[in-house]
């Protein structure tokens, strides 16, 4: 990702977690993408390129501050901030209702990703990554005692991070029964399972919940999901990198439900 | 990884790449692991816990030097040496002809792995747990402008670099003619080729060819090899991490061959 930016917590008394981008390409970027996320811009130099940015911010209505260009360093400690900053939204999440919606309206059946618990952000940014590679409809993340969309998290993603929907949940359980109400089959990628993830139909309306690094899925979250399954290992290593397991699981779910679609042609 | 390991160039003048392991637990492991890694051992205490650790030293005839604790802070600025430190020989690699020579004598068909350049040790160490865990009978990597066996990719591996057959090789289109000579067919895994991966036959004797993280396979490596194939991407993310991607073709790889025992079993 080309954004330069750096994490504040409650900048402006908010109490909303907010990004700082700055740099002349990166806050070009920004207003260009049309997202919504920029809040306010501080510009210290007024050439041209700087006045069409300023113009940019003010077509969307975003309040522009002209300051001096040593005042922008309270901001960007190093300095490079070439004159220009501006503070954004952290990345939104999603609703639930949003991810379930979107998810049940798409052509191909629905494809969710459920995170028991992780905590380091290299990981939900690589997990991420390979889940919007992948397509999946929407990934659902635990409130507490887990790593959030942090800008970390942004980087380690590759930019996936701007289009694959993310949703916080408060309990697992609980949004498990409301997939089993709309027929989404929930399957755990639990080690200690007795079948192999290659003998699950995926074919179905899916949500595939995974566990922490390290930790594996929680006995009562294992519990309370429809089907679970192991991927096989055959070394004296007994598990695999949680966003490595992500990514296998969801490339066997795409080749079995191309495999379908082949099969499909093949009979008409 | 237990292990607390700092690495130093040519430690001793002997012009080895050498690690420091210091800590009791950690000493303790590396001479049981009977790997003959442990070069020389440096002890401050004398208490039992020691005195055997010692006498396990010199069962092995690894020298023993006694020294004042303070002085052991020469090898370990944090102090942190609980008064043992020793000196282990950086992971070894394996020479071509052994690896082949193993992988060709083993009941299932030889199943290697080529990277063409690779700089992160993250992703190398994250490829070897992966490759450990899938059974990978060796892993070929550049000598030259990659990264290598270093303290770093140990711990990331979380400890399969002590179990996977790891060679040098310094010319790729060379290893790939020798390949062919014992029929093993090369695979690339080129995101531009026209053929899924899923498409290819992993039950034959194969060795997976990648690419360096974010450049993709030289073209001259990838004419090289004998079949192309690619990842399907479904998303506005083009490409997969590099360790995702090895993770993703060596299951695929691993459920051809299941599927096709078990068909086998079936028959009989």
């Amino acid at each position: 990702m080309s954004l330069k930016t750096a994490r504040t917590e409650q900048a402006g008394g908010s109490g909303e977690q907010q990004d700082i981008i700055y740099g002349l390409h990166a806050l070009h970027e920004v207003l260009r993408s049309g997202s919504g996320r920029l809040l306010r811009l501080y510009v210290a130099r007024q050439d041209r390129q700087y006045a069409e940015i300023v113009q940019l911010a003010r077509c969307q209505h975003i309040p522009v501050y002209l300051e001096a260009r040593e005042s922008l360093n309270r901001f960007v400690p190093n300095r490079h901030h070439q004159g220009i900053v501006g503070f954004v939204a952290a990345k939104s999440y999603a609703s639930e209702e949003e991810i379930l919606d979107h998810a049940t309206h798409q052509p191909d059946p629905p494809l969710l990703v459920v995170l028991d618990g992780i905590e380091d952000p290299q990981n939900l940014g690589a997990i991420l990554r390979t889940a919007e590679a992948a397509g999946v409809h929407g990934v659902f993340i635990p409130e507490r005692r887990a790593v959030g969309l942090t800008a970390g998290v942004a980087r380690a993603s590759a930019g996936a991070i701007e289009y694959v929907r993310v949703a916080h949940t408060t309990n697992i359980g609980g949004l498990i029964n409301r997939l089993q109400e709309q027929d989404i089959t929930a399957c755990a990628l639990d080690l200690h399972a007795p079948v192999a993830y290659t003998s699950l139909d995926f074919r179905r309306p899916v949500a595939l919940v995974f566990g922490k690094e390290g930790k594996g899925i929680r006995p009562g979250v294992a519990g309370k999901c429809h089907e679970r399954a192991a991927i096989p290992m055959f070394g004296h290593i007994q598990s695999l990198n949680l966003s490595t397991t992500v990514g296998i699981v969801l490339f066997e779910m795409i080749r079995q439900r191309q495999a379908g679609e082949e099969k499909q042609k093949r009979s008409t």
